[in-house]
């Protein structure tokens, strides 16, 4: 098979560990297997860079700045090449320009178009391991760009299409996507396998396993894409079936997976606690008002999370939106001077809200599944200030105080702890 | 004018000295000059990148190396850009391979095979200040090399070469090269003025300004090359007649500027504290002696610096050379073994003598200069234990202790305090 594996900053953090990546490599090899690995800058070096920019202009030159920010994962690339040379393995490094990243010019956040991967294949073809410089490339005219912070899970997605990989295996400090945060529920398990919408959801929502970027270019290309530890012991007779970790796959994928078809109508339980609220009460129900109340803030560069309107009897509607909190005082001035033009009641802010999400696809055909989540909330006493739905998700905001309480009720409530999903399938 | 700067590690050492190094490279371009600026890699780096690598192998893959090593660089080229750009000035920085620098694939001593400078060309064309990496290039295969440790002045002047500029700086933490050490004569006196020749045999005796490969190349291609201070205040009405430093030129500009043409017999005293000698008594005089001593201690990796042979009148000659006081162990050694082969009656071994040498093309036809230097030691009572002579130098070995005695003898006998070429014309 060919595996392309992705390393991040942690996982590459000091010569011992990146000698621990060069065995976990080697396990790979020995089984037959080709491998491409992606590596990022060793932890804390990419600050170091940013810092040293930053004492001279802190708007610096975007293609300077990354003439410099490339210069991280040069360093972990070569030396993860010299750890598989102690270990008998054999490799070449590759810068990205090297692996044929050609990007556009938007640079400290370009985006890939297209991979010239000849080079790497011809390394692959002839037994070595490429190891390749995550998170960077060229651009056409020649310039080394970089892709922002994360970038390497899609340097990591974007190879694997270029080399038609059979698997895309992101390693980092947790084993796995799951149901919920087992800070918050320790009976939360493991998912196997989640759908590739299932993640861009959990993703979004606070799971931050994976960058949503790398997630939405798998989903494009149905890139199969594991998230695994690279703590975890190494094993030495590997096989995909027993890997571990959560396999992110397409939905055709999964019917083929599950043992009862019908049953899974949650994958996990996602929440947010930096959201806060803020409710613009008996606006004129005209076309264009909430175009009015949200440009002012997008003109702001702030972020809207949540957007709900209800009409009510006499014509006017109630129009309420969530913010992360960072951004609630901003909005919310900005928000009292718009008020008075669109004819608005009054603005009422709530800084101290949180949100909780149900996330999968089975609740498509299963419209019980919102009456049960406000039933179980209700049971727990919980006020719901706001509801947003899609056609995979159900997000409430709450009261920040209740989020425990109802996370563990509902991941009780929706058996999220059994295995639904076999792993041996 | 078209300038080439080039800063080593000291003079990039920090935000706060590059932002200099950008300060008066300003003053260039202000007055109207075309500025290629080449710079090392902030000083300390590139042993924290060694570091890194000899924990992983200290044997590792110099391909590898050669990523690693050429990271350094690469930051501080683009810092100084961004430091350019807060000043106002337009700059845009240069990896090697984008300088087009083409090298051999000697990963870690690459030798430069040519500079294909268009881009450079079009951004000096576009009144920018090109900022180029030291030290590196690119292999016809692709691969990044570097040029050695001290490679970025071997750099600065290729790409003078190869831009064609009219004068290559070298800015150092000295500014110039001096008649002799002013740490042991106070009067020695700064040299407006060497030749490449004399300035070769000066850097490979001891007086540690410049790198001998880059005094070679600009020899060859008759590049003026200027050693100067990037720690003296910076002009604001520049000139290159009063910009003091030393100016390294070959002999035909040089007859044009002496005053006094039959005077400057002597340029400079260089000296070497670290030599150690090593005597073969009474060899049988036959061909082949000299092969048989020195290859035994050339396979072993040691490079010898003088060598003198005297036959006696009894067809025994004596065998005499030196080597670096590190190696005179291990030279001994294999001497001693050497020593029945050649049926000599004895080795003798001396690791507490040092070197000087009085350097000047004027002595080519001054045959007094060797019977004078002779006299002076005599006067001092100092015995010469080995004599060795070139066109251009006379060497000798004399015991350790003599050293300051001898040199500022010799410093003042040949009037070395005294200006004999005038800066100003």
């Amino acid at each position: 098979m060919r595996i392309v594996q992705k390393f991040g900053g942690t996982s590459v953090g000091s010569v011992e560990r990146i000698q621990n990546v060069a065995k976990r490599v080697k396990t790979w090899t020995d089984n037959g297997h080709e491998v491409a690995v992606v590596v990022s800058a060793m932890s804390g070096e990419t600050n170091r860079l940013t810092g040293l920019i930053q004492q001279i202009d802190s708007n610096a030159n975007r293609r300077e700045q990354d003439v410099i920010l490339s210069s991280g994962e040069q360093v972990s690339m070569a030396l993860l090449s010299i750890a598989l040379h102690t270990l008998g393995v054999k490799s070449e490094s590759f810068f990205g320009w090297q692996a044929g990243v050609q990007t556009d010019d938007a640079h400290t956040k370009a985006r890939i178009l297209n991979i010239d991967s000849k080079k790497v294949i011809d390394a692959l073809t002839e037994k070595k391991v490429a190891v390749i410089a995550g998170f960077q490339g060229i651009t056409e005219k020649g310039s080394v760009s970089t892709l922002g912070r994360g970038g390497s899970d899609t340097s990591a997605v974007a190879l694997s299409i270029a080399l038609d990989a059979d698997e895309c295996q992101i390693y980092t400090d947790v084993d796995g996507v799951y149901s919920t945060d087992p800070r918050v529920v320790p009976e939360a398990r493991r998912l196997p396998y989640i759908l590739f919408e299932e993640m861009l959801e959990m993703a979004s929502l606070g799971s931050k396993v994976l960058q949503i970027r790398s997630v939405e270019l798998a989903c494009k290309y149905e890139v199969p894409l594991r998230v695994l530890s690279s703590l975890t012991p190494i094993q030495e007779n590997l096989s995909l079936e027993k890997l571990g970790g959560t396999l992110i796959i397409p939905e055709s994928k999964m019917k083929t997976m599950t043992k009862t078809m019908e049953d899974p109508k949650i994958s996990g339980i996602a929440f947010n606690r930096d959201e806060a609220q803020i409710k613009v009460n008996a606006v004129p129900d005209s076309p264009g008002i909430a175009y009015k109340i949200l440009s002012a803030i997008s003109d702001c560069n702030i972020e809207v999370d949540m957007i709900v309107q209800n009409t009510s009897n006499n014509d006017l509607a109630d129009f309420t939106f969530t913010v992360n909190r960072s951004d609630y005082a901003r909005a919310m001035e900005i928000t009292k001077k718009t008020s008075p033009i669109i004819s608005a009641d009054n603005v009422i802010g709530n800084d101290k809200i949180v949100k909780i999400s149900l996330v999968g696809v089975g609740m498509r055909s299963h419209a019980g599944i919102a009456s049960k989540m406000f039933q179980i909330l209700a049971q727990e006493n919980i006020n719901i200030l706001i509801i947003s739905t899609s056609e995979i998700k159900i997000s409430v905001g709450i009261d920040e105080e209740n989020l425990e309480k109802a996370v563990k009720a509902l991941h009780q409530a929706f058996e999220l702890e059994k295995d639904n999903i076999s792993e041996e399938n």
